[in-house]
């Protein structure tokens, strides 16, 4: 029994793997480099989002908006003039928990690639499933709020695992929690050892210019791999 | 593709509530209370757990700990001297984002329930499938942190929707935040107009006691329903 569900799954995250070569050939054509941001509900994707959109120079962003319903997050990034297409991952019941390959395949005919040089795909808030399945991305960002506690890597290893870049968000509340960073960092490593990290407040600002740096950077590492 | 998919979830669910009905006669046939406690990563489910257990009376307590990996959440309540049974749903891969009917059926020979007149399991920190599946118990209890923003009533509402208890934790850091508490009640209500709700912190202990008082009168209210 549970030997045949291991097995389905497996099945599940091949032919997902499959989609997501096909969405990456399609990115390469378009010259799109693909950032699947994640993290639990609520950690600050978005105001992350917000805060570097529109400060991006002569590179042209666009943004996938996953949610299980709505399109609140789609409506607050539209005020700062970047295409947003919404995928809803609600199919009548409670919803699908990430976004999947096939999603994400769904809705490039909407996105409008070759008016773009970025796409942000800004994934269902949750540290399990949206790790376990490829888009076609060039990297992996994860938000992490220091408010979730230091225990995160330890109880969501896949997730911090595989992503590219941690960005430890809310950090303008250090203050005010009993939170021991050195003991997130410390967890962090023992899951991923030396893997890229920010301290950023979305709220005051602070590492906002890392963060956009970071997305300019592999943008242009990305033109001057397809240049060479 | 789309409706194929759709008959799947719920021939899935179909069975689920079936195994949830065998657990509900075992809880009932033991006389156990069994409260399924839902929220996001890093709400503050066993902190508010470790508030309580310690302080209910003659009730005695157990606790089902639904993590990926580890058993970082069951070691901290070791030390209240109440039974606490670990629930990994990581086989290999990423990991179960939720807990099911079949999983908490699994350990129900561990949890020893002729011992216990509460049990409370502690679900995988996720919004979206944990409010799916029905593992057969008396009362769902989610934990909503206000650093988590107004808009998951919205973005999340069956887990909203399908809960008996909203704890509205991390109160002492609402001076901290840019948070409109009347807008978050106001978006709880337009998914389930008039569900309880409590404004707790398990920091300073604010709300604490309403919470305990909670879990005590359910205990009691099935008891007097079984012996009637």
């Amino acid at each position: 029994m549970h030997r045949t569900k291991v097995r389905v799954v497996e099945g599940v995250l091949d032919a997902n793997d499959t989609i997501a070569r096909a969405n990456r050939a399609d990115f390469d054509r378009a010259g799109v480099t693909v950032v699947n941001l994640m993290s639990a509900p609520g950690a600050g994707k978005t105001t992350l989002l917000e805060r570097v959109l529109g400060d991006l120079g002569d590179i042209r962003a666009g943004v996938l908006e996953g949610d299980v319903q709505g399109s609140l997050d789609a409506d607050r990034l539209a005020s700062l003039h970047v295409p947003v297409t919404q995928l809803n991952t609600d199919p009548g019941f409670g919803g699908e928990c990430h976004l999947d390959a096939n999603m994400v395949r769904s809705a490039l005919g909407d996105i409008g690639l070759d008016a773009i040089d970025l796409l942000v795909v800004e994934n269902v808030g949750n540290l399990v499933c949206p790790a376990e399945f490829r888009i076609g991305e060039d990297a992996r960002v994860m938000v992490s709020s220091v408010t979730e506690g230091e225990d995160k890597p330890l109880k969501y290893p896949l997730m911090f695992r595989t992503c590219d870049l941690v960005l430890v968000n809310k950090v303008d509340l250090l203050e005010h929690l009993d939170y021991d960073l050195d003991l997130f960092m410390h967890h962090l490593d023992a899951v991923h050892p030396g893997v890229p990290r920010m301290l950023v407040s979305a709220r005051t600002g602070e590492g906002v210019a890392q963060w956009r740096d970071w997305l300019v950077e592999h943008v242009e590492v990305a033109r001057a791999g397809a240049a060479a």
